[in-house]
């Protein structure tokens, strides 16, 4: 635990069913006239109407608005860069995210690449943004990474079969918009993946280094939430109750990560993602009770108290032995019922490619240094292992 | 509960032991260079050493420090703009507040009659400020009242026998500094008053109109670290500790009001703090139990579970009426543990003052409109009288 820790967080967060047709009012709030919007989406989401409130409620600004939907999944360096270029010229006062981790952690990166000189590697070599960016407002569509309250934006870099993390405060958002409605149509397996992606940024702050009082309430309530919704969302996706718990439950995720850090989780899940294109979230989900396990001795029992009544596995009676085997338990139980693949080698993995992860991994010490136990390059192999047959 | 809710809080908060030795790297996040500052705080405070650390990492920035020390107690509207006035014609980059919840709300107001031209009434009358104001760090050394976190200030209109709080975004800091260390030296009786203000923070927005799923997170371990700690606080008061847990649980508090507001118990406190200079906390104490008790038929069971839960009073077979006893029982206790006068008449106020207490409360609209059940004028005066002998 962090004798002095801190927090920070977006200007203005709005929450709720229907929210985003506070959208106009809220931006208004700090803006009396926005002139030039750029609304960072993808064609998917459009496509299925996920724009059509928010769209409603840019045209009250009266400002002109220019669209970009070609953001990638999980997207690459050079695909970030190539937008920022086409946009090289055009002015804007105020740019609008709305999607999942991939759009929000792109109009972050737009937003401060419009307003510095620097290009992305130059922002990513140097792990520094010297300039605010253009003010922006986050919309989450996925119920997931929490980006919208966080100041990370992660990209990937095929090059180097990695994905990488910028952080900094000038990533944060101005104005957050969290509304349930617009995840009632997620399908199953993103529902899946990005859930769990949230319930780890939770259980990974909590057990991280960089765990602090204010960091452990965000965590705890998120895998309060989050395990008492995250299966209902998945066979039920139009419960609004559910899909509120899941993205209120990942919006704490990712306040619980900014104050904390996420650990070898996530550490280990990037090469998954920069090597096999794995799903952020199924890579974290097929890691997690591994690393978990592997963690277990270095977790205060009192703790793990804590995550089990979050889970509500926690009985009287239970000795620590046994709580631990039932969060464990649980979070294998949830990948089963969520159809959460669990063998790299689904994904093309191989035992050959094992050396190249595990160094890639090990390579991510921003987060490594937050696990409580220092991983060996030889037990970051023997997790990936776990992972093959 | 409200469906659509909201929440914001200062840019950048940190907490912890001697986090107040993080305060000139802190600044220097967002203000690379700093020529100017005004420190607001009081000499009592000085006196005893409090702002030692303080005026060290001032003296770090290289900047020129200009002090305020008068600020009163529960500062009067015409003592704020008198201090406004004596500083017209100085130019400040940046305002620190040290002290109290008196001393923050000053600085707050002084940030922003910097830069608007509107007197302090003014702003009053239209319940707004126009323009931002110079940004501020305060650094809160009561336990108390949150103000650090909140939107709000409030002042004491003598005229008018009352206090009235000018809410507005732009009051919100910039930086916020939340060190244990500074409460350690705080007497008795003022841990004790400020410390119950903070649980009433936590409670009223816990059943306020407005509680909503953020700021019931925040009420609730704002409650879970207050209940833990209060009496402890006050027997031991050199104990860091409790003093922790009171100081980052008056922050919640202070982050729950911002989101779900407080209710009846602030708005009859008012009067007593504008007619009869009760402090702010002792006039929350007295009035808490009673309206708690008027109030309990609108708060659902399963609520008042969730705060019995929280204070550590619940067992799982209590009826619903035993709970809500066991919550008010509890509160009752404390005040006795901790000396908080419980009788108006020790402040001077006979059966005479009643009728004009309740005009004035029942004017506090803003407050009242939150609580579960209308009060009528008779409710409050009732809810008075119960405080005589
Ligand atoms: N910034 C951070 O703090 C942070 C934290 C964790 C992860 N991430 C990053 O975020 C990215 C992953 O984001 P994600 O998990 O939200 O996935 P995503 O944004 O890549 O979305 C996954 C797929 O779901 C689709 N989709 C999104 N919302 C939808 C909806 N409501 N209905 C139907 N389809 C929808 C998208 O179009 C996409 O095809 C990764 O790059 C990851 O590294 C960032
Ligand atoms: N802005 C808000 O959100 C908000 C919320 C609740 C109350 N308030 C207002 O805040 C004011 C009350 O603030 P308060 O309760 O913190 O009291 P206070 O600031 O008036 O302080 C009470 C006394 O304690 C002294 N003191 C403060 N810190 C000390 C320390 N560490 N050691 C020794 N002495 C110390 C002060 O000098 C003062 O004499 C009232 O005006 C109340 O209406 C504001
Ligand atoms: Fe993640
Ligand atoms: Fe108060």
């Amino acid at each position: 635990m962090l004798d002095i820790y801190q927090f920070q967080t977006a200007d203005l967060i709005v929450s709720g069913k229907n929210s985003v047709e506070t959208l106009s009012d809220k931006l208004s709030v700090f803006n009396p006239s926005i002139k030039s919007v750029l609304l960072v989406t993808q064609d998917g989401l459009i496509d299925i109407g996920l724009l059509e409130n928010v769209n409603k409620q840019l045209e009250k600004l009266d400002a002109s608005v220019e669209t970009v939907a070609n953001v990638l999944p999980e997207p690459t360096i050079e695909s970030i860069q190539e937008i920022a270029d086409d946009l090289k010229g055009k002015k804007f006062d105020y740019i609008i995210g709305v999607g999942g981790g991939s759009v929000l952690d792109a109009a972050k990166l737009l937003s401060v690449l419009k307003t510095n000189k620097e290009t992305l590697k130059e922002m990513l070599d140097t792990a520094e943004v010297k300039l605010p960016g253009i003010p922006t407002a986050l919309i989450p569509t996925t119920a997931g990474t929490g980006s919208e309250v966080t100041p990370n934006a992660i990209v990937t870099i095929p090059e180097q079969e990695l994905k990488v993390g910028l952080v900094s405060r000038h990533l944060l958002p101005q104005l957050v918009v969290v509304d349930p409605q617009l995840t009632l149509g997620l399908p199953k397996p993103i529902t899946a993946a990005t859930g769990m992606d949230a319930y780890t940024h939770a259980i990974e702050s909590f057990i991280s280094n960089k765990a602090n009082k204010l960091s452990d309430m965000f965590a705890l309530e998120s895998i309060r939430l989050i395990s008492d919704s995250i299966v209902e969302a998945y066979d039920n996706g139009k419960s609004l109750e559910a899909r509120e718990k899941m993205i209120v439950g990942s919006m704490y995720g990712g306040m619980a990560l900014t104050s904390a850090g996420t650990a070898a989780v996530h550490a280990l899940a990037y090469p998954l993602g920069g090597k096999f294109n794995i799903p952020h979230g199924v890579a974290n989900s097929m890691l997690l009770p591994h690393v978990m396990s592997f963690n277990l001795s270095s977790i205060p029992d009192e703790r793990m108290k804590l995550v089990a009544q979050a889970m509500k596995v926690y009985e009287e009676k239970d000795s620590a032995e046994e709580i631990s085997f039932k969060v464990i338990r649980q979070i294998e139980e949830w990948i089963k019922l969520l159809n959460i693949p669990q063998d790299l080698s689904e994904y093309g993995v191989t035992e050959d490619d094992i050396e190249d992860l595990a160094v890639s991994a090990s390579k991510v010490t921003r987060l490594l240094d937050n696990n409580p136990v220092a991983l060996s390059l030889d037990d970051i192999k023997n997790l990936y292992r776990k992972l093959l047959d």
